[in-house]
């Protein structure tokens, strides 16, 4: 991506860093046995492992569980790259949901679109082992300093 | 809505027959603590009562949250107007968080806006008492039977 | 909807001068027939007459030109409640193509799910006779002053 | 992409053969100055040339002119790799817009996000110059044959 604000997407927090963060702000996130697998640069990969209570008949995922792993995906993202200050709102999230996920691993690959000062825009996309099981866009509002 | 199959549109199970399929297939659903306020011609009224686990910084309610009500109240409409046999699986949905909901019940109203054959696209407003805080739209593919 | 701005949802713009402004700046809306029907509290009502240049195989009409409608009625409901002097840009549009639409008139229904300072999300509805045939949310951003 | 129905993505339609069918069915396509520039495994380019109609003040395209672009350009995708048999009808666009785009060539790149039976999901990033300027997912249903 072109950043339109001429920075260089270049991560401000580091993966420790945010997971920390997240435990003092969402101890609840603890409940998703979320994992933070990479932050790089404009980029995230945030993990979970499934547990009985995301599961639906048929030993698939259920939708809510994998929305839950994107919008915090997409949340890591965005914290890792504009740091704590600035609170960015969700306004809108569009998923498609592709395959059926099979218990276990999900792994969420996460990228901006667009980082702009007031909108930031971003694209995930949701694997259970090699299959793209769910697609997402999500806009965040940045508040005015 | 002019339903364009010929059909009226009225429900085929009452509220406590979706209630007592819900427990059986999602066990977990209780943990939502959900209540089915209304089924009606091509509609369907739920609430939430939000808890701790449930909640952001700020006293207000997750993004997720909000997702797994609307899923969830989505399936409740469906579900009361097609049946159990033809088990729908959500394709799309997208939403729009308009503003912060608090604390304490959510209600969630569902209406179609197409009850095709073999695509299902249905309407949710959510609220938290009188204000509007999500909107979402959602799509649901039908199995060929 | 209860506006969460405190204002009333007058519009300030009335259906002859959003018009004369249309006309002014996108000389090329001629081009689509449209047609102001109606602009009252909140809400705006804009429809279209479908041209040959519109239609797709079967006499049906074209996504491009149903986006279009519901692009420039959304757009008809905000200039008429805030004006001409913050141009608000689209961020988002979803839309449920429903049922095939006829050629001839289409109408489109908009109202505002939520009017903030900084963004405005609103809904449209897509009539085709009394079809409702698209659906559509939008997503705008409006510029600081 | 791994395809779950065992396919390979391979395309089985030539960029003429496209062309040659546009031209056929869609007479009105050519208003768009559209030009197929690659079809390949899975993938899809097609440009445009904006006319002065499709021109907003400030020298910049509009939102229906770049929606009518991702539409073609995930309907091209399509056609090339399920053929003329079956009429894939559109379902569900959600569209970003992400940047002011220039007057002058827009280049559509897609690909597939699911290619099922029934439904196709699709990816569509659009670029003036070197940046993004919208991106969008598309739904597609497939008849049964």
């Amino acid at each position: 991506m072109v950043d339109k604000n001429g920075g260089d997407n270049l991560p401000i927090l580091s993966k420790e860093e945010v997971s920390k963060y997240l435990n003092e702000v969402f101890p609840q996130a603890s409940a998703y046995n979320i994992n933070i697998d990479e932050i790089s640069v404009g980029k995230a990969i945030v993990s979970m492992v499934t547990k009985t209570a995301h599961l639906r008949p048929g030993n698939t995922v259920s939708g809510p569980t994998i929305f839950a792993l994107a919008d915090l995906a997409l949340y890591v993202l965005i914290l890792a790259h504009i740091g704590k200050v600035a609170l960015a709102v969700t306004t809108n999230i569009n998923i498609n949901f592709l395959n059926k996920p099979k218990a276990g691993i999900l792994t969420a690959h996460t990228s901006f679109l667009k980082k702009g000062k007031r909108l930031i825009v971003c694209n995930v996309e949701i694997f259970s082992e090699d299959t793209m099981i769910a697609h997402a866009t999500g806009t965040y509002s940045v508040p005015a300093k």
